[in-house]
């Protein structure tokens, strides 16, 4: 018998299809190749090709992280934030704010799993950085920061790197987690994911700890080898880390995303939930959402994600137990 | 400048990215190869090695249409339907149903838009067969009809074929769009949908209407190529629909899935939203998803789909302007 299971928050449910579940092996894949730097406009000495630059770290007048716009923007900062729904049924805007590409190393060949404990912390700055830059610009309502490893993840060009996309408009997958997480505060006085990380912590589904970061497989995981980090502490956003935790995160993440990697470099999402700027009512969380499978007609239609890889089971690959 | 366009109803948006629009042609693909028949047990004369038959549509004692079990179901009639949501953060229970293949024609080679309009008519047929059948079954709330087409899309055996599964739960996507129009039907005394029908019927968004049915590219498409199919009477559900009804759902399913397929057979799914098997408050409709892009990690992490076909172009295709 297959297992329906409901996010901890959300209306959100997975079917875990136990009986066809699958080994790690059975998703190994061949690695890929590392394509040619030759045509790489991330690698130094081709700064000139790329858009705006807005952010930049330096060693010895050399960048170790940049940031810059996108030449090919989802958003831009051209005309009114506003957002007009006074039309029924055609509630529209423009695509107000900015699209940015962190690149995350100067070397072409590298895999964020590959960069130093140092190098992640350099990438965590730098979105520290753009965040708080984009929060005080005015009509921007969320700063959204992903990352986008391999094809099957939407990825087109190879040299690592993230993006930060601002935009005008609350999205809503993040509105309604702000909601339930913000309800459950009002009703119980208490933070439910703070509730939910030390349950996980002593439970089958956790996958790493260190001195300020959990990370666990989600109790209704829509991927396969699905996981969340959180800082223990209760802290809203990436940017009211402490100096320590964010060392944490950086380890935990190069530990969690090299354990994955072994599995053939699958595509992967990287997401980070930095849900209120200025609020004290969310616990920052990001979730590693590896693409190994497709959603069909049945997720499409249902939202029901069906799942092959029970959370437990990738939990103990995850350990080094399976 | 992009732009930001929300659902009629539902707190989705998407992001039109004209600047990064593509034409029709450049999707197009070259025609993948069918594969033979040889391994396929869709095909007449191995029945008995696919799951248990469900519903036979047959002429001159050869079947013409056939559902049967999957053998791999992702839920079963075993064990208790009810959901257990007595521990606090996890909810959960057995997937509690039936998950059944229809087989849309016994020609191995055949594509569904290659099906005559009467073949697709007896498709219908199985369909409403099988809705009416499974939900009378106790503990089943929902029964979801889909149609993959194509690597893409999830599908994984070529000769043409829809899915049926029926389940304990009523899933999010579908019990929002009903709360959605149930709460317009109760402010306004009206359909939503009866009123969309006729804005879209008058605009650039309009693909294909016969005498039954309307077919038109949604304002917030969140593919590229979307369309939806709505009855134009006021009817909840697929089995409520009349003979002449179901012949010019049929027709209009060949011929705007035809026009996709000229693409090079793009990958697509092919949902139904048959909400209320015996309510009046919603109303029936199709959603044709083609699957030319790959949601990313801004996607994942927002819910906000970036489309770079606007819908208005998509239509004008359709119609054989572009």
């Amino acid at each position: 018998m297959n297992e329906l299971r409901k996010d901890y928050l959300l209306d959100r449910w997975v079917i875990i299809a136990k009986d066809r579940a699958k080994r790690p092996t059975d998703f190994k894949k061949p690695k890929h190749k590392i394509p040619s730097s030759a045509s790489c406009v991330f690698c130094p000495g081709r700064e000139s090709e790329t858009g705006e630059e807005t952010y930049r770290y330096e060693v010895d007048g050399k960048w170790i992280v940049r940031v810059f716009k996108n030449i090919y923007p989802a958003a831009t900062m051209v005309g009114d934030p506003r957002i007009n729904d006074e039309e029924k049924f055609f509630t529209h805007g423009i695509a107000y704010g900015s699209h940015e590409v962190l690149v995350e190393t100067p070397e072409h060949g590298k895999r964020f799993s590959d960069l130093s404990e140092m190098q992640i912390r350099h990438v965590l700055d730098a979105f520290i950085n753009r965040i708080n830059a984009l929060n005080d610009l005015p009509g921007i309502r969320y700063v959204s920061i992903f990352k986008n490893q391999g094809q099957e993840a939407g990825a087109s060009i190879f040299h690592a790197h993230s993006q930060i996309l601002a935009l005008n408009v609350t999205p809503s997958f993040v509105k309604e987690k702000m909601l339930m997480c913000y309800d459950y505060i009002i009703k119980n006085e208490s933070c439910p994911y703070c509730e939910i990380i030390k349950m996980e912590a002593e439970g089958p589904r956790k996958v790493f700890e260190n001195e300020s970061i959990i990370a666990f497989t989600p109790y209704a995981s829509r991927f396969p080898f699905e996981v969340w980090f959180f800082p223990k502490r209760h802290l809203p956003n990436l940017n009211t880390m402490s100096d320590k935790e964010l060392n944490d995160l950086a380890s935990a993440l190069k530990k969690v995303i090299g354990k994955l990697d072994s599995l053939g470099y699958p595509s992967y999402n990287l997401v980070y939930f930095n849900a209120e700027p200025k609020g004290e009512n969310f616990h920052f969380h990001i979730e590693l959402l590896p693409r190994l499978s497709k959603w069909a007609g049945f997720e499409m239609e249902t939202g029901i994600i069906i799942n092959t890889v029970p959370p437990e089971e990738a939990a103990m690959f995850y350990r080094g137990e399976k």
